[in-house]
C-alpha cells in the first residue's frame, strides 16, 4: 500500500502543469475584458502551452513541505504570468527579436509591439493581483520574494546584463552571474513561493530548498545553452543556433559541450545533496530535478 | 492657535512632494546595484521631477481619515514608480514615441529602447516590492486595488483603448471610458491606498473618496486635453498640439475649448460635494482638486 502512494506522487510532473493549466484558464475565465485585444493578447501569451517548469516547482516544493495544492494554486499562477511576461518582452524588436516562441509566432508578430509591451506589462500586474487577491497567510513574504526575484535584483537586472554581454566577452563567472539573476531568481522564487505556502522564511527547511534551486536554476540554464547548440528545433518550438548568431556567451562555448554537460551534472548532484535533509516527500523535487537535466526541450 | 495647524495642514501639496522625494530617493539609496546601467535608467525615470500629484492624494486622502504620514510613505512611493513605469512605456517609439518628458529627454532617448522596455518593468516590480516591504495592515487590499488599477482592468486597458482610438472617431462617451481606465484608475487608486492606510476598504468614507476621485481624475485629464491645445510647451515640459498631430481625440476637439473647461468646471464640483461628509479634514483635498484643474502644467 504504501509503494502506490509515492508512485502516484512522484508524477508530479504531469498533476502539477493539469492543475496549472486549469487555473491559468480560469485566470483569464471572465465575462467582460475591458480592452479585447490586450485580453486576447494575454491568453495567447500565457495560454499557448509551455513547460510550466516554475508552477511545477512551486507545487512540487510546497508539497515537499505539506502544503495543499489549493494553497499553491495562487503563487504557482502568479510565477507562470511573471515568467510568460518576461518571455513576451524579451522576444521584443528591440530585445532578442525572436518571430517564434513554443512552436507559434511571438505576441508581436501576431499583434505588434506596441500592444506586445502592454500585454507584458498587464500580465506582470496580474501576476501581483493574483497572489494579492488569494490573501495567503503570508503574502507579504510572497510579494516581496516574487519582486525581488523580478525586478532590480532579479530577472530584469539579469537582462540588462544579457543586454550589456551581447557582442562582448563574458568569463564562466560572469555568465554564471547573468543567468543566476536572469533564470536562476525566478526559479528560486517558485520554490521559495511553494515553501512559503507551507512555513515560515526562517524555517530551515526553506534554506536547503533555496540551497536546491540555486543549483537547478543554473543547471537548468546551461542545459538550455546545450539544447540551444545540440537541440532540435523541432522539438524545441524555436530556431536553434541563435546564441551563436547573436555572439551570445554560452556554456558550450566557454566550456565545450562535454564541459558544460559535465557542470550541469555536477550541479545536479548539488540539488539532490540540498534535499537530503527533506526525506522521501522530496523525492518528487529530485525527480523534477533530473528531469530538467535530461531535457530535450 | 487653531488656525495655525489647520494652515499649515492645507500646504499640502509642499509638504507632500518633498516627503515624496525623499521616499523616492531612499527606495534608490543602495551600494551595489546588480546591473547599473538598469538602476541609473531607473533612478533616471523616477526622480526626474513631476509633479508627484498621486503621491500627494495618497497623503492628503490618508491625512483626511487620519493616517500617519508613516504608514502612506510606502503607498506613495508605490503608486509613482507605477506612473513613472508607464510613462516610460507610453514614450517608447512603439507607442507615442514622445522625445521629450518633463522637459528632458525621454528614458530611451537617453539609454536605448530595450533598456527603457526593462526600465519600466523593473519599475512596476519596484512598486509591488515597495508596497511588500513596508508591510501594512491591509497589504492585500493595497496590492490588490494597485494592481486591479494597473493591469488589464486599468490602466492597462485604457492604453490598448488609447492605442486603438488612435485616428479613429471616438464620441464624449467612449473617450471618457478609455480615461477613465488610462489615468484615471491610477488616481482612484491612489486616493483609495491612502483611505486603507486607515480604514477598512467597507468603511462608507472609502466610497466617498472613491466618488472624489473619480471627479477629479475624469478632470484632470480633460485640463491635460485643454493644456495640450492652449497650452505653453516650455511651462509643460514637453510639446504641444501633439493629439491634434496625431488625430488623438481629445475633449476640446470633441467640446470646443470652453465646453471642455465647463465640463471640468462641473466635475470640480462633484468631487467637493463628494468630500462634504468628510469634514475640515478633507479641506487639503478640496484645495487639491480646485489646484488640478486651475493648473497650467
Amino acid at each position: 500500500m504504501v509503494s502506490v502512494e509515492p508512485l502516484a506522487e512522484r508524477d508530479i510532473i504531469t498533476t502539477a502543469r493539469t492543475r496549472t493549466e486549469q487555473v491559468l484558464a480560469q485566470v483569464f475565465e471572465r465575462a467582460t475584458p475591458v480592452a479585447g485585444e490586450l485580453d486576447a493578447a494575454m491568453r495567447y501569451g500565457v495560454l499557448g502551452g509551455g513547460k510550466r517548469l516554475r508552477p511545477v516547482l512551486v507545487y512540487a516544493a510546497g508539497r515537499a513541505l505539506g502544503a495543499a495544492d489549493t494553497a499553491l494554486d495562487a503563487p504557482a499562477a502568479a510565477i507562470e504570468l511573471i515568467h510568460a511576461y518576461s518571455l513576451i518582452h524579451d522576444d521584443l524588436p528591440a530585445m532578442d527579436d525572436d518571430d517564434m516562441r513554443r512552436g507559434r509566432p511571438t505576441v508581436h508578430r501576431v499583434y505588434n509591439e506596441a500592444m506586445a509591451i502592454l500585454t507584458g506589462d498587464a500580465l506582470q500586474t496580474l501576476a501581483f493581483e493574483v497572489l494579492a487577491e488569494a490573501r495567503p497567510p503570508r503574502l507579504g513574504a510572497m510579494v516581496g520574494a516574487l519582486a525581488h526575484a523580478s525586478g532590480r535584483d532579479g530577472m530584469a537586472a539579469g537582462q540588462a546584463l544579457d543586454l550589456c554581454a551581447v557582442g562582448g566577452q563574458l568569463d564562466v563567472d560572469a555568465l554564471a552571474t547573468m543567468h543566476r539573476y536572469k533564470t536562476g531568481a525566478l526559479i528560486r522564487a517558485a520554490v521559495r513561493l511553494g515553501a512559503l505556502a507551507a512555513v515560515d522564511e526562517d524555517d530551515p527547511r526553506v534554506a536547503a530548498l533555496d540551497a536546491y534551486a540555486a543549483a537547478i536554476g543554473l543547471a537548468f540554464q546551461i542545459q538550455d545553452d546545450i539544447l540551444d547548440v545540440a537541440g532540435d528545433a523541432a522539438t524545441l518550438g524555436k530556431a536553434t543556433g541563435a546564441d551563436a548568431a547573436r555572439a551570445k556567451p554560452t556554456y558550450p562555448a566557454l566550456l565545450g559541450l562535454e564541459g558544460a554537460r559535465a557542470k550541469a551534472l555536477g550541479l545536479l548532484d548539488e540539488a539532490l545533496d540540498a534535499l537530503a535533509p527533506l526525506g522521501e516527500r522530496a523525492f518528487p523535487l529530485a525527480d523534477l530535478a533530473r528531469h530538467m537535466i535530461d531535457r530535450d526541450h
